[in-house]
C-alpha cells in the first residue's frame, strides 16, 4: 500500500479508538461509546470531516475547558410536544441524541414533536440525528446554526451567517429512505479547505472576497464569502434556519457565533433542533412509505438530462457510501493517521495504527 | 393616464369585486369575501401573479366543476398537536385559512400544531397563511405542492416536480417581520411567462430545454425545466416539501399532479402543510422579538457589496409593497381589467372598472 493511500480500518476499532481517547479525557465510559458511535456514522456517510477528523480538535477544546466532558443535559422548559434543552456546553453529538430522543418520544403522544437547543456543540453530520426518527416510522427535520461564519447576507460582504444546514429523513419501502443533509451555501466550507489541500482552483460561485468579486484561489479564502444557493432564497433559507436553531433557543446567532476552529475555551452556546413528525398522524405508514417508494421511482425513472449518468434520491450516494464502508472499513488518509496517533500517545491510548500493524 | 398604464383601484373595491363575482358563482357570501381578502393580500405584497390576476381561472374552475364552491371542510384526522384536513376541493383560501387556524390553535394548547391539508386548491401566496400565525407571536411555516409540474429532478429532463413553495414567517420586534416566501427553483414559472409577454429574453441558469441545453427564448419554455437553486439541493428542497405537503397528506405528488392552467375540470387535490410554533414554548415573546429585530439589524449594518444599494430581509420589500399599496391602490394592467370586466359582464355584476369612471 503507498504511503498516500488511506488505511482502512473497521468502524469498530475506530469508534474504540475514540471511546477510549474521550473516556481518557474525563468522559464517562458511556458517554465516550455513545460519542464513538455518532462521530463514526458521520463517517460511514462519506462525511469525513464531520467524524473522527474532528478528534484532535474535540480533545483540544476539552482541555482548554471549551468542552464539558461531564455535562448535565437537561430540559429547561417543556410543554406538550416541545421542549428546550440545555446541553451544558457538552458534546453535541450526546445532547442531539437527547434532543431526537425526546422529540420522538413527544411525537408519539402528541402527534409531532419539536426540540431545541441551547449551550450545544458541534455534532457531526446533521442527516445522522435527521434519521433517527426512522425506526419509530417517523420523519425527521434536523436544523443547526453552523459553527463559524462564512458567508454574508445577501449584498453585503460582511461574515454575519453560518452555512446553516437543514437535514430531513423520510422513511420509505424502497431500498434508502430519503435523505437531504445540506448546508445553505453553494459549497460547504470543508470543500473549500479541500481545494486548497489539492492545490486546485474553486470554480465561480463558491466565494466572493472582501470587495465582493468572484474569488477562486481557495488559500485567499480568508476573509471572503462563501455564496448562499439562489443568492436571496438561500440567504433566507440560513436567515429563518438560524433564528429558529439559535435564536428560539437562546442560542448564538449572527454576531455572537464563535470561531469553532479559532477559539477553543469559550462556550460556543451552539443551538440545534430537532422536529419528528410521526407518520400515523397523517397516514397509515405502510402505505405511505409504499407511496415515497414509488414517488422516488418516479424520479429515478426520467429520461436523463446529457451529462448525467443517473437520477439520484437525496443521500442516496451517502447511504451507498454507508453500506460500503460498513464492510470494507473507514479509510483515514496518513496525515490524519498520523495526528491520530499523536493523540493516541498524549492521551495514554493505543495508537489507531497498532491494529493495522499486528 | 396613458392606456398602457395600470389602474390603481383601492384594495376594498378588489375584494368586494371578487367577493361579488364568487357570490355571483354560488360560493356563500362570507367565504366569497373570505376569499377575497386572501387574493387581495396577495395583491398588496407585489404578487401580482397570484391574485385578483387569477380570477377568470378560477371562475372557470367553478363553471367546469373543478372546484366546488360549497366545500365540506373538514378534520379527517387529529391527535394532539396535529390534523389533517380534507379541502373537499374548495377555494385553497379557505382550506390554508382553516389549517392556520388550526395549527394556532393546537400550538397554544400543545406548544406547537401542524396541519396537512389534501383535496386543497391553489391559495394564492403562501407568505399570507405564514403570516397568520405572527398576530399570536407564533412562528408560522407553509409548505406546498405547486400546481403544475415545470421542474424535472437533478439529471433529469421528465417534468415531475413543481416549484414546491416555502414560506416562513417569523415575528419581530423591528419594523416588518421576517418573511421568507421561495421557490425551489431559481425562478418562479410567473418570471418566465412575463418574460416572454415583454418579448425579453431570459437570462442562462433558468431553465434548460428537452435536451438539457441552457433556454433563453420564453416562448419556447413548454417542455422544458425550470431549475432548482443549488442544483441538486434545490431538487432535494422541492422532492422533500412535495413529500410532507403532499404525500404525507394523501395529496398529488410527481406524476399525479395535475396542470391546474390546463384542466378546469379535475380535482387537483392540492396538497399543503402549516406549521405554527408558540414562540412562548422556548422563550419570551418580547426578548425574542426583541433578539429578532436585533439580528434583522445586525445583517442590515454589514458593508455593501459592490453592485447593492441595500441589504434587505426576507420580505421587506414586499411588505414595503404592502404598506404603499394600502395607500396608493392595487395597480390593474389595461389587460387584465378588461378581462375582468368581461367577466363581471358575464357573472351580471358591476364592472371593476365602474369605480374609476364614476
Amino acid at each position: 500500500m503507498s504511503a498516500s493511500q488511506p488505511t482502512r480500518l473497521p468502524p469498530s476499532r475506530v469508534r474504540a479508538f475514540i471511546a477510549e481517547i474521550l473516556a481518557a479525557e474525563g468522559l464517562p465510559q458511556d458517554d465516550a461509546a455513545e460519542v464513538g458511535r455518532l462521530m463514526v456514522e458521520a463517517d460511514l456517510l462519506g462525511g469525513d470531516g464531520h467524524g473522527v477528523f474532528r478528534l484532535p480538535r474535540y480533545v483540544a477544546r476539552l482541555r482548554a475547558g471549551g468542552f464539558n466532558a461531564r455535562p448535565d443535559i437537561r430540559i429547561l422548559r417543556e410543554r406538550g410536544a416541545t421542549a428546550l434543552v440545555d446541553g451544558d456546553d457538552g458534546f453535541g453529538h450526546l445532547v442531539m441524541k437527547r434532543c431526537a430522543d425526546e422529540a420522538v418520544a413527544r411525537a408519539r403522544s402528541h402527534g409531532i414533536g419539536w426540540v431545541g437547543a441551547r449551550r450545544s456543540n458541534h455534532a457531526g453530520a446533521a442527516g445522522v440525528y435527521a434519521m433517527m426518527a426512522l425506526p419509530h416510522d417517523m420523519i425527521g427535520l434536523y436544523l443547526a446554526v453552523g459553527n463559524a461564519n462564512h458567508m454574508a447576507p445577501w449584498g453585503g460582504i460582511e461574515l454575519l451567517l453560518s452555512t446553516n444546514p437543514i437535514a430531513v429523513a423520510i422513511p420509505s419501502a424502497g431500498p434508502v429512505p430519503i435523505l437531504l443533509d445540506m448546508a445553505t451555501t453553494v459549497a460547504a466550507y470543508g470543500k473549500v479547505k479541500l481545494a486548497a489541500e489539492r492545490g486546485e482552483a474553486m470554480p465561480e460561485g463558491w466565494m466572493i472576497d472582501a470587495d465582493g468579486r468572484p474569488l477562486t484561489d481557495p488559500t485567499q479564502a480568508a476573509g471572503g464569502s462563501l455564496l448562499p444557493i439562489g443568492g436571496p432564497k438561500g440567504y433566507g433559507l440560513a436567515l429563518v434556519f438560524g433564528l429558529l436553531a439559535g435564536t428560539l433557543n437562546g442560542a448564538a446567532m449572527g454576531r455572537d457565533v464563535i470561531d469553532f476552529n479559532a477559539d477553543d475555551t469559550s462556550s460556543t452556546n451552539t443551538g440545534q433542533a430537532i422536529l419528528a413528525i410521526d407518520v400515523a398522524s397523517f397516514a397509515d405508514p405502510q402505505a405511505f412509505k409504499a407511496d415515497v417508494a414509488r414517488i422516488a421511482q418516479e424520479m429515478k425513472s426520467s429520461a436523463l438530462r446529457p451529462g448525467f449518468d443517473a437520477i439520484r434520491l437525496p443521500g442516496e450516494r451517502a447511504l451507498a457510501t454507508r453500506a460500503e464502508r460498513e464492510t470494507t472499513g473507514i479509510p483515514i488518509p496518513p496525515a490524519l493517521l498520523a495526528r491520530l496517533d499523536a493523540l493516541a500517545a498524549a492521551s495514554g491510548v493505543a495508537p489507531l495504527s497498532a491494529e493495522t500493524r499486528a
